[in-house]
């Protein structure tokens, strides 16, 4: 296969990316777009093929890294070849490096992954900021977790931003999007996973406290932490020890401190 | 006193406003600026009072929080009102809160900061990103760090973005910007405290071994590390294990967990 020219915004690969901008599009379609070099390379190291692909000029001139784009056509994905002013429209990233994919979102149902033997997971209650949800989530999958549980009113892990955060983690670590109905956690409590909460306060200091499997590391909005109806379920609150004025961490950080603290604490393996 | 009335964007204070923010003009006269209400009013109780201060329209027809201006003007503070239009030109953040205030850098010696008996150290060798700058001095200021040094190459931390990130942490924590010559980190050395580097690789498990004080932490650069004359002075470095397929954490992320385990492994307490 060969690359196509397009030039117009109005030719449909061009409305179609422009409309995965909005995330009611992303939800209809079950479709997202992944920018970059690195990002696209890691989907496709990772077995994901996108259903197509579209390359600046500038891209095609400048850049010694054309095995992808020579990957993607030998697997028969379908190529666009866009003007750099067109490749403006289309990418979210203010400096786009030319090169952008649309993936299929990962489908992962919730009974399936709380089977997983290993017991070890992340539920993000409405965390608003993209750049801590993918941060969240690259940390997660880093740390050993095995899946990430989002509740309803949280920010779309398909954002690009989001995205941009989470460095790919998305593609390697089971994220889910909870409905109305399973926000409340109950189905882990049914199946006798520990819900750990980090607190801003009344928790016990983090490392202080022994942590068993199965567990599940429960992190709340960045303005008003966990809901209260989700808090008053569970057994266990931590707390980080603020050892200076600040009264807190970005939230971010904080989970990432304490999902690394338990992957250590319970001899977490690589996944 | 009372607020002066200013409409016009070539009035001198706005001049001023508008030419701190570039680093060379904050660099030059050692002045910054801290935009919204929470972070003037974190500055004043923490004992800092502003040259001068700037207030919207709107800010202050709108807001409850009206203590902060009158406990301004009570210090004997200038206070300028401006049109929300210009407001918006005065302060970076997109959607500005309507007051900002106009502070001196806080001023450390190398000298004095490394005599302090504790001995917990941060030193970030060129770190680019406002965010994770900003974001590291809010986890260091946390964890208890006593200090932190940035080498030359650095992003500034009195940029508007790094400052949001921070929290008004550099308020409350040393944070100083070392000469070329310093940027060696001969003087730690030279003072017999211990250096850690954050590696991505080659390094030691960072929970495995013990730390002992004085100690400085050192976090690179997040595309190259940390350069390598300085890393080649390093007696010991650390790895964070990833037990995924990604390669590597954000670096505000695995700064702030190594700081928080130091923290925890050494006893390291409130400042």
């Amino acid at each position: 296969m060969s690359l196509q020219f397009v030039t117009s915004q109005s030719n449909s690969v061009c409305k179609q990316i422009i409309s995965l901008q909005q995330r009611k599009n992303r939800k209809a379609t079950g479709l997202f777009v992944l920018e970059g070099v690195r990002g696209v390379k890691d989907a496709l190291d990772a077995g994901w093929v996108p259903d197509l692909f579209v390359v600046s000029d500038h891209f095609l001139n400048q850049s010694d890294d054309d095995d992808t784009i020579t990957d993607m056509l030998q697997l028969n994905v379908s190529g666009y070849q866009v003007p750099d002013g067109l490749m403006k429209k289309l990418a979210e990233t203010e400096t786009p490096q030319g090169l952008l994919a649309v993936f299929s979102q990962p489908v992962h149902e919730v009974e399936t992954i709380i089977q997983q033997v290993k017991g070890f997971w992340l539920v993000l209650d409405r965390i608003q900021d993209p750049g801590n949800l993918g941060t969240l989530i690259r940390s997660a999958e880093a740390a050993g977790v095995s899946g990430v549980f989002l509740t309803k009113g949280s920010t779309d892990p398909y954002n690009s931003k989001a995205l941009r955060a989470a460095t790919g983690a998305v593609l390697h670590l089971p994220v889910i999007e909870l409905s109305t109905e399973e926000s409340d956690c109950q189905f882990l409590l049914d199946a006798n996973v520990h819900l750990v909460a980090a607190a801003l306060e009344q928790g016990r200091s983090y490392a202080k406290i022994p942590y068993q499997l199965p567990l599940a590391l429960v992190i709340g909005n960045e303005a008003n932490g966990i809901d209260q109806s989700l808090l008053n379920k569970m057994e266990t609150r931590v707390t980080i020890p603020m050892r200076g004025q600040l009264q807190s961490l970005n939230a971010a950080i904080a989970g990432s401190i304490l999902m690394f603290h338990i992957a250590e604490s319970i001899g977490c393996s690589k996944r």
